[in-house]
Order: C-alpha cells, then structure tokens, then sequence
C-alpha cells in the first residue's frame, strides 16, 4: 500500500518537527531538537507495535531515524524564521494525528483483524508521540486538552476502518479518514 | 481460573471508572471520558503483558475495550448524582489495586513460574494504570503518595504468591491476596 | 563478554541506587525506595529489550530485581549519613549513564546489526530509566535538561559502536564508551 507507506513516512516527519519546534521553543541545543524529533516522531508507531506484537517499524526499516535526525537539524537552523513557532507546531501536529490515525487502524486492522482494535491502534498511534513530546517539553498543547487530539484521531482512525468495512480501496478510506483527522483538529484550531 | 478471570474483568472496569471519574472532576467531554477509563482501565495490564512478551489481553480478548466504554457512558452519564466523587474514585481504585495485584501475580507465575516477578507483575499490573490516569489527569493521588499504593499492591501479589506456593487452591490464594490489598489501601483511606 | 555482564549489574546497581536516593530525598518510606529503586534501575533496559522484541532481561534473569531490591535498603539505612544526598544522586547517575549507553548499544548492535538502532538503544537505555525516576520523584535533573543527559550517553553509545565497527576487542570499545559517556556527563557536573 504506497500510500499508507506515503502516509508513514509523511507522519513520521511532521511528529519529529514538531518535537523539534517544541525543543526551539525551549531553547534547548541541537541534541535536545535530535532528542524531541525522534521521541514524537516514533513514539506513536512504537506503542502501537508493541501492543501488537510484531516488529517495532524503526528498528526493522532503518530509515525512519534519520528521517528524524535530518528533520531536527533542518528546524534547528530554520525555526528562528518561523513568525510563531507554536502554531506551526500545532497545524503540523494536525497533520501528523491525521496520518498516523490512519496508519494505525490501517496495521492495526492488518494484524488483528478486528474493527475495535484498528480504531484502538489508530488513537494511540496518534496521540502517543504528541503526549510525549510534551510531557517532556512542559508544552501544555495536548495535556490541556486532550478530547480534540483524541476526537481527531478517533474519527479519522473510525472513518478509515468503516471504509475498509464497506470494501472501499484503501487508498479512498485512507484519504477519508485523513481528511476527517484533519478537518477535526484543523477545525477546533482555526475556530475553537 | 473462573476467579482469576472474574477479577481481571472487574479489576479492568473498576479502574475504568476510576479514569472516568478523574475525567468528570476535569469536567472533560465524552472522548475525556473514553480515553481515560480505557487508558486507565487496560494501562497496567498492558504493560504487565508486554514485558512477559506474551500476547496483549485487550487484543486477544475483544471484550475489555468495549468494557471500558460501556463504563466511560454509565460515569459520564451518572457521576453528578455522586456526593464525592474524589471518594468514589479512591475506594473503586482501592478494589482495582486488589484485583489487579492477584491477577497480573497470578498471570507472572503461570508464564515464568519466578514468585519473585510474580510479586513484581501484581504490583506493576495494579499501579501503572493509575499512575497513567494521574498523570494525564493531573490528579494527585497516586503521585503524591506512591507507597501506599505499592505497598497494596505488594502485600496482594506477595500474599497469593504465597499461598500459591504453599500449596493453597488458587480461589482461596486469590481471596487472600484480594483481601490483603483491599485491607491495606482500605485502611490508609479510613484512617490514614 | 563479561565486561559488558559486569556494566550490565552496575549500571543496574547505581541506577537503583539513585531511585534510592531520589526516595531518600522526598522521606519516603521503604516501600517507596523499593519501588524507585527498582523502576529507574530496570526501566531503561526493560523498554530496550521490549522494543528490540527479545526476552526483557530481567524476567530472564532473576538476579536483577534482588539487586534493586538490596539496593534499596542498603541506601535506606545509610543515605542520611552522606552529606550531599543530591550530588551522590547525579554522580552515580553519571556513572549508570555511562555503564547502560555501552551495554544498550552493544545489545542493540549484537540484535540487529545496525550502527543506527544501537546508538539508539544506548541512548534510550541510559536515559530512560532516569526520566521515569525524575517523573515519578518530581526530581528536577534530568528533566530540566535533558541535553546533557543525552549528549553523554550519544557519546557512549557512538564510541562504543564506533569501536565495534573499527574491530576493536569488545571490552576496548567498551572502556572507551564508557569514559566518553562519564566525561561528558561528568564534565557538565563538574564545570557546568
């Protein structure tokens, strides 16, 4: 499945950019934006293979950290240009539950088969890298109000599984569950 | 083990509750609801199944996530007719760390036969999903006072491993434990 | 390689002894030191082993959990002697840092082969243990700042890796982790 590959990597990169803008924000030095952009970027996609049991992603494809890697140094020396780096931060983020919502019903449902563990899967993929991006950051973005993450990765974690259901292609349900990750949390950011 | 599987639903929904009601003193919405009393509710088992790489109950077994959603509906829709709810919460904690602390006790010994990680298995099984909820919550139970917990805990893991040991039938081992913890959290609550 | 077996005990024993003394610190009771003791001595090696997806080395060797447990009593009857509680805390924190950066990148380096997932295995074995212990504790080090924390144990981990890929003798390589990651972490305790 190309694009949920396309959706993992995708993911993956905008979780570790916005642990690398959380590390900015703190000020921290390079380590510290190397640290943040590998924790929030597989944190997630780490749970959640551990949880099923299988091979943790990064540890079997070994492109994924230096995907992060090459992220935190393109923050490190880009984020002063950024006007606010904090709602950068959080549209990214968006992004990012919005990808990983769907990869993680997607594998979740390829493993188990079940419908109730793939829409599981899908939230904690999800919002895992962003919890701990700030509890270890003191970034108050998703402790505060954790309904919206959680609400945006169940329904694009939900609409991708009922798509699968309904014999949908999966790269249609992929896009519709994307799209309603997005427009979730886009939606609570833009108006809420 | 009938018994032993009974505490491990109960164990699973009274934690359930437990994060449900630390949602409604954050006055959260019904996804708070939801998120907390499954992450509360299936939190130390989960980690109890990881570290014996054994397959992850709430996988295996699909009634414990529904479980702990039937239990976020009942607490979102009834917790305002409670007096305390702070109350409620430490006591039906109380009685999750009881049989929490015979089930992932008897779990580590029927996987590794060691009584030294059983006891290790109860206590991690009956403290880690509440110390998950105070810390997404923000509560201060369990962080502020950590050794009564674990001393339930331990006193439910060690007591049925010993009667497991000595040769008790496992109902008899698991009413001991359950007691033992029960009592030992009970009364720090009473008196304490 | 009984060099690596022996860092292995020792990063263990002075982990737990800095759970020990972060209990020590906020006048818990035995309980408490057990539990602090014996979580940031075993933490970062159990989260190594389960995302390696190999038997969690500690379920697998029973030898493990005393040793935290010894630990603990022997700092509870003897860390009111010591006259700073604290700088001993960091000191041994150093000395775990660089015994777990070596032994987390030689395990993950024997596992999978790659240079990539064992620097960061070492890196999530030497700091993982110590993030929970200051989360649990509400101990300020490592959580303040973390770079040091993680530049210390990059540089074990990469020296270490380094020395392997180099061929040289495991126990050279192991020294030279070692002292980079003791340098590191002790030169910012000492100048910073």
């Amino acid at each position: 499945m190309p694009l949920v590959t396309l959706l993992d990597y995708a993911g993956v990169a905008v979780f570790a950019a916005t642990g690398a803008l959380a590390a900015s924000r703190k000020q921290l030095d390079i380590i510290g934006f190397l640290f943040l952009a590998a924790v929030t970027g597989i944190g997630g996609g780490t749970l959640r293979d551990v949880i099923l049991g299988v091979p943790v992603f990064w540890v079997s494809n070994r492109a994924y950290v230096p995907i992060c890697a090459v992220v935190a140094v393109v923050v490190f020396f880009g984020a002063h240009r950024v006007e606010s780096r904090y709602k950068l931060l959080l549209w990214l983020d968006a992004v990012g539950i919005a990808a990983f919502s769907v990869m993680g019903a997607a594998k979740g449902l390829a493993i188990t088969g079940s419908p109730i563990i793939a829409v599981v899967m899908g939230m904690l993929t999800a919002t895992f890298g962003g919890i701990l991006r700030d509890m270890l950051a003191g970034e108050p973005s998703v402790l505060l109000k954790p309904e919206i993450y959680v609400s945006a990765a169940l329904a694009g974690a939900a609409l991708y599984t009922l798509g699968d259901l309904a014999g949908l292609p999966a790269p249609v349900s992929a896009l519709i569950g994307f799209a309603a990750a997005f427009i979730v949390r886009g939606g609570a950011l833009r108006f809420g």
